[in-house]
């Protein structure tokens, strides 16, 4: 079985590694723009060829789109294109609704099925790859009404080998929850990594001062711009109103906090440990 | 030696342990309003025996003040009143301006050090306790020169003891540098939880959807409402300033998202991934 794994990264770099574990026998073809990745990846045995965008999808049984968001939704009709017949075509991408508009009229529609893993870390790049980044975690399917069933069946079977557990969801709904739940903690944390930066240029402050919490709360302020910056420019619109939210949010906690609102202050705070029963649900 | 903690939560409770590491025969005299976790803390070896305050002061030769900010504020003049004359008197808290203030007349302030350790967790009560929290974290010190020569030095030996870092900072300085690496980083978080909950009424969407990235970011939103809310009032001052100045910095997120800014948006991210030299710095 040859898999072709476009975008040797954090992501596609893992994908390769934890299949490679489920099929013993698959042969992983790369394709990445960047040589030094794809010669990393070459050595770290995530994929065992190199190969151009066209000739990889060409020789594939299966091709993973893990390339920055912008650029899958560009790849995703090219992919559909050179496929053989049979093959699938999965992305991994953090958005869904663009890619999944972008191929809606192809004639191979129905190979393609719209993949979002919650899993990642702060690092990127093929050394930040490993086979276990998906085990234990969500992977969700977008719009599956538009896959054939064939498609949907073997990717559904993989997922369940690599130990994910699978969702369903419009992507529509997808992009605006989505919004909430992991975009808005990025730009909260790049925001506040930021804020702490402009005003501590002494970073011996920071050193002195900082805690776990700080640490955990800026955490995913390293993470890759070229991964995110296209996020943000396809989910705008929904990014925009968690933002707004959020900010408003931020206005009344300033609010409590100029009046000295102690009882008002206690609720707020008292509501938002309710997040403690939902973390427990959310594998780490 | 008679060691008196008054507050056998979770940093009173982390400290008698480690403590009792390095003094073996050091015997804690617990002081709890709360009657549960005095119980608690004598069964957790926390607490050698439990007294009211003025006992418990009059009997030490060294208090630690481990209640919320505002009692310890209330605490500090009677503490200094109770105890003997060559006892010492510290306090574990977040802010420091407004407790060394309280005390800075008298007759016996040089017989108190301001402590602000650098370390906690999201949990709270006797509980969540545990010998090894100081240890590598850092210790700061307030207004020294306000201290006695033999009480600093005692102090700053047990800290070594307990494999603590040492900093040093007057009062003011340290409580607006805190408000932006600390309590800042809680704000944000209570407020990301409290969007997040608010949206999404249905759960369900949170679990499918959250990884570590979210669980990162409202981790310390678990934090304990009663102990933060006396934090908040103390500091309004700064922390109003650096909630401010956070909410400018999402405002120019939501702007560049707004207008599709790629560019703008990979040059603030970029800035934001310094934060990993610093993080580098911390101990977690």
């Amino acid at each position: 079985m040859n898999i072709c794994v476009v975008g040797l990264g954090l992501l596609g770099g893992s994908f390769s590694l934890a299949i490679q574990k489920v099929h013993k026998r698959a042969r992983i073809i790369g394709v990445d723009r960047n040589t030094a990745h794809a010669n990393k990846a070459l050595e770290l045995g995530i994929a065992h060829e190199i190969e151009s965008f066209e000739t990889g999808v060409a020789k594939a049984d299966l091709v993973i789109l893990a390339t920055p968001m912008n650029v899958m939704v560009e790849q995703i009709q090219p992919a559909l294109d050179h496929i053989q017949d049979r093959a699938i075509v999965v992305d991994l991408g953090s958005t869904k609704k663009d890619i999944c508009e972008a191929c809606v009229s192809h004639p191979k529609r129905g190979r393609y099925v719209a993949l979002h893993p919650i899993a990642g870390t702060e690092n990127s790049g093929p050394e930040a790859a490993f086979g276990e980044l998906m085990e234990g975690k969500m992977m969700i399917l977008c719009d599956t009404e538009k896959c054939d069933a064939d498609a949907l069946q073997y990717i559904e079977l993989m997922m369940q080998a690599l130990q994910m557990n699978i969702s369903y969801m419009n992507s529509t709904e997808h992009d605006l929850h989505i919004a909430y739940v992991s975009h808005l903690s990025h730009i909260s944390s790049f925001a506040l990594g930021l804020t702490v930066l402009e005003k501590e240029k002494n970073e011996k402050n920071i050193f002195a001062m900082a805690g776990s919490g700080f640490s955990s709360t800026v955490r995913i302020a390293k993470s890759s711009p070229e991964m995110w910056a296209p996020i943000f420019e396809q989910n705008a619109g929904n990014i925009s109103e968690a933002l707004e939210a959020y900010i408003q949010k931020l206005k009344e906690f300033k609010d409590i906090i100029d009046e000295r609102a102690k009882e008002k202050s206690l609720k707020e705070m008292r509501k938002a440990n309710e997040i403690r029963r939902v973390l427990q649900g959310i594998p780490q």
